[in-house]
């Protein structure tokens, strides 16, 4: 990589991630900074500005290729490995979680899934196992986990992260809707829906909206 | 409201609207600038030029009152109305989305949902019925439908998008993965679950990632 990344473009990079891993490259092997511009919205020159930032393999008139600039930009958003993920909280929204496309096709891949509730716990998922939520500080350090997805009620939460004890670095994928306050070591990321939904709101029916 | 709302405040509302909707006004009825600063993790001076956009009713000393704070801010972003909402494809992130709390207080409300599937059809999930597809534009138009959600899989997202019918500003909420190009009367939000996924790879193990 030439250069450190800014934060702004580090942003970015996964829609570019998922427009390059969109494209059939059976058909075509470069693309242009033009066509991502129509396809991505960005403007030309932005996409030339970001793109900047993975070496000059863009060749003027030839564009880029595809699959080595999505190769680089894995690289940079550290996807060039597998990430080992256990989800606790097999409910209406874990479900969803574990049920969703296109997590595994980028090496993110479910290893365990831990409940409270003995009418789930033994059975699983797809082969994917659900244990007791007693289990996982052990599960997670004997089996290389580096993601854990939380999708338990925003009421219990705080239990559960009280209860974790990960001394190494280790993601938090945290779906409870309630910013959560833990050591450094942990790596919090926090999906908030409401959030979404109301920046739409505000988008339709907002002061000096849209 | 004192001035135009820059976008970058714009997309900070809903975390205040968040914490404030939290507070317990029974205790107290006022929160200072350094009192959100801790809770929220913005610096207080941030939090200060942030909340001048809602007048000067932070009284130096007293704080802000946490009721009409809030409402100004539920204004500011269009949320004091009623949003009626359909949702489109009652799979497993459909049944995530129907069952998510936290969207009825707001003023989110859905109608109806809508499947190509007669085992679901004609069936209602907590008194929400669910309807065939093809019924969407006519129910939209009848039922002051303001934002539709649409948790179809991928490769049929777009095939919903092209039969819809609506001339009027509408919100489509859209789960799909996938970018809708659509006409400007649907002001499109989206949800890249997986987006978030690689941010947090990024920070976990990127080039330069924190």
């Amino acid at each position: 990589m030439k250069k450190k990344i800014s934060k702004a473009v580090m942003m970015r990079l996964p829609r570019y991630y998922r427009y390059l891993s969109e494209m059939d490259t059976t058909e075509r092997e470069t693309v242009s900074s033009h066509q991502l511009s129509v396809a991505m919205g960005f403007t030309a020159s932005q996409i030339r500005q970001d793109l900047n930032n993975f070496g000059d393999f863009g060749v003027q008139g030839l564009g880029y290729n595809i699959e080595y600039l999505r190769e680089q930009i894995a690289k940079a958003l550290g996807m060039d490995r597998t990430n080992n993920m256990v989800l606790v909280g097999y409910g209406n929204v874990g479900n969803a979680i574990i049920n969703y496309p296109g997590f595994a096709n980028k090496g993110f891949r479910f290893k365990a899934i831990f409940d409270i509730d003995f009418s789930k716990i033994g059975k699983d998922i797809y082969g994917i196992p659900i244990y007791h939520v007693e289990k996982l500080n052990d599960y997670v350090e004997r089996n290389n986990i580096n993601i854990i997805v939380l999708t338990v009620p925003k009421t219990v939460v705080k239990d559960v992260v009280k209860n974790l004890k990960i001394k190494r670095k280790i993601g938090i994928w945290n779906f409870a809707s309630i910013d959560l306050k833990l050591k450094d070591n942990y790596v919090v990321e926090n999906v908030h829906l409401s959030d979404s939904l109301m920046r739409l709101s505000y988008r339709l029916w907002g002061k000096n909206g849209k």
